[in-house]
């Protein structure tokens, strides 16, 4: 029993570890036995961030807890709920939430695994606000942000579409971002913990599962190892890359834009002497912050010609907004209601 | 004879010969009776490059000529690139030039591919120079784009490696990358001109042969039709990123950097006002236009640590550079050689 609680410390152990440890570092508790939250699947990734963060919260005085997120979506879901709850208080981790949720409820556009998110992600923000806990570890691999940016890249929307998961977004940390999944399974067998494997990691209705059996792979045996990890390295990058960019248009965007009869004029001065990436990142936000629209592409790019090929278009019709050039200025007006 | 000539107006014709027009146009030729030169190895994209351009060209009041570059990797290369002469002569280029290029003196570290590639823009140039021509037109398509994005993504070096090809490169032109392969051989075949297929297109020896063959059927398979032009969009906008990061970077430079004793120096305070992309591009800046050394992602990260990470780091000594913190500064300077 002691053997199976203080497991050895064998590189799969220490490497997660040392992931979580600097997951908690950068978290800056206000009080004392401030509490983490560990998002608990019972499968290999969740597992292993749940044993080792149990082992290193109380290191820099912290408590370590557990959510369970039970989505519904399958027969004995409610089982394994429990038997993730059971583990995680064999691993002291107190308190253990089990949350039902219920998918199908969700309206998201972006089909069932957005669905499923979504879903997931209000009852951590429930979990959180429940018992203020700091942060929400979850437990995304370099294996997960890999596939994420191949799919992506597979809506082909450019650096926002491949820049993957954040390390830190709103409530929830990930630690794991530079471990591979097959480091936490091996974690969790030196640890002797029985994971649980999802079905639905199986089911090639997901384009994600698609991408984690059959493309990973093939780029694997066609471009070598380490494609993951390339993956991974570029999804960092592009995010620094889009950070910069979104932080200039933030800074810029407030002296560029008047109010306009129904809506918001830019200034066509500013918007010719910014590089083509900001002007197209301005106007998206422009018309997203003021008319909840987002911008396609195209859509973009035929407004941005007004500024850098102006030759008498007629104003734009673009889905609830009216874009037209005036007085040196581009002024975007919401569409007229049809009578 | 006529009618294999002045081919019927086809759709894949039509779009071949409007990718070219836009490309002549965006030319500003500052003599009538300019030379536009078309790069030909006899392959469909080629061949459909060429014939378009001897149709375009004279109606921008261009002349359109071919340079053949024969790269004698094969027995029969001569012949080929003889064939494809007498194929741009019949079209109506001139001039025709053939230029026979050693590969195999090419020390390039990239491979075969890389020394091949460095011989052929080498014969271009010269080309160029010889001729006064204002432009070599070549003939890669999407289908090029989206294998070199994926090419750059398994290198993992960012957003630089996944930017593709430019449409306007030095002496170079790429008027075809918003064009399907498939539409250069439907081209081919609707304007009966006979293709030559290149016996290396089918070499797994080839990474670019591997991605076109395996990994490209593989994404379309599993994420959908589709995925070529999601890599183009994606390589287009990532170039517009970088542009404007490189261009901001490009205005800043001048001003935070000083002279030091066998080396340059910059400001801390400047490093550490820039977002994350913006310091690690001005580090590696510096180092490649001080040093000629292409600093790797962990190299630099290295460096910025010492600006937002400050613990007191020992000197950084990189290949052929140290780096070290010294009042208020970033001093970078020529590794002392050995003794």
């Amino acid at each position: 029993m002691e053997s199976e609680r203080r497991p050895r410390l064998t590189p799969a152990i220490a490497d997660v570890r040392r992931a979580v440890r600097s997951c908690i570092d950068g978290l800056a508790p206000s009080t004392t036995d401030a509490l983490l939250l560990v998002a608990l699947s019972g499968g290999a990734d969740s597992l292993a961030l749940a044993a080792a963060t149990a082992f290193e919260a109380p290191r820099s005085a912290m408590r370590a807890g557990a959510v369970i997120v039970d989505h519904g979506l399958q027969a004995d879901s409610a089982v394994v709920a429990e038997r993730a709850a059971a583990q995680a208080r064999v691993l002291g981790l107190d308190p253990v939430l089990v949350r039902r949720v219920d998918v199908s409820a969700g309206t998201d556009a972006g089909g069932p695994e957005a669905a499923a998110r979504d879903a997931r992600y209000e009852a951590l923000n429930a979990a959180v606000a429940q018992t203020g806990a700091l942060a929400v570890l979850v437990g995304h691999t370099l294996d997960d942000q890999a596939e994420t940016v191949l799919l992506g890249l597979a809506r082909g929307s450019g650096g926002a579409s491949l820049q993957g998961m954040a390390e830190a977004s709103g409530i929830l940390r990930r630690p794991l971002l530079g471990i591979r999944r097959s480091t936490t399974r091996q974690f969790c067998a030196d640890a002797g913990l029985d994971v649980w494997d999802d079905p639905h990691n199986d089911s090639h209705l997901y384009a994600r599962v698609r991408v984690r059996s059959s493309v990973l792979p093939v780029l694997e045996t066609e471009l070598g190892p380490g494609i993951a990890e390339a993956l991974a390295r570029t999804a960092e990058q592009l995010r620094e890359d889009s950070e910069a960019l979104d932080s200039m248009v933030e800074e810029t965007i407030e002296e560029i834009c008047e109010p306009a009869e129904a809506g918001i004029a830019v200034s066509i001065g500013a918007l010719a002497a910014n590089p083509a990436a900001l002007r197209q990142r301005i106007i998206r936000r422009v018309v997203d912050s003021e008319f909840g629209v987002s911008l396609s592409r195209v859509q973009t790019l035929a407004v941005a010609r007004l500024v850098t090929d102006w030759h008498g278009q007629k104003p734009l019709d673009l889905p609830g907004i009216r874009v037209k050039r005036d007085a040196g200025l581009i002024v975007f007006t919401a569409a007229s209601t049809p009578l």
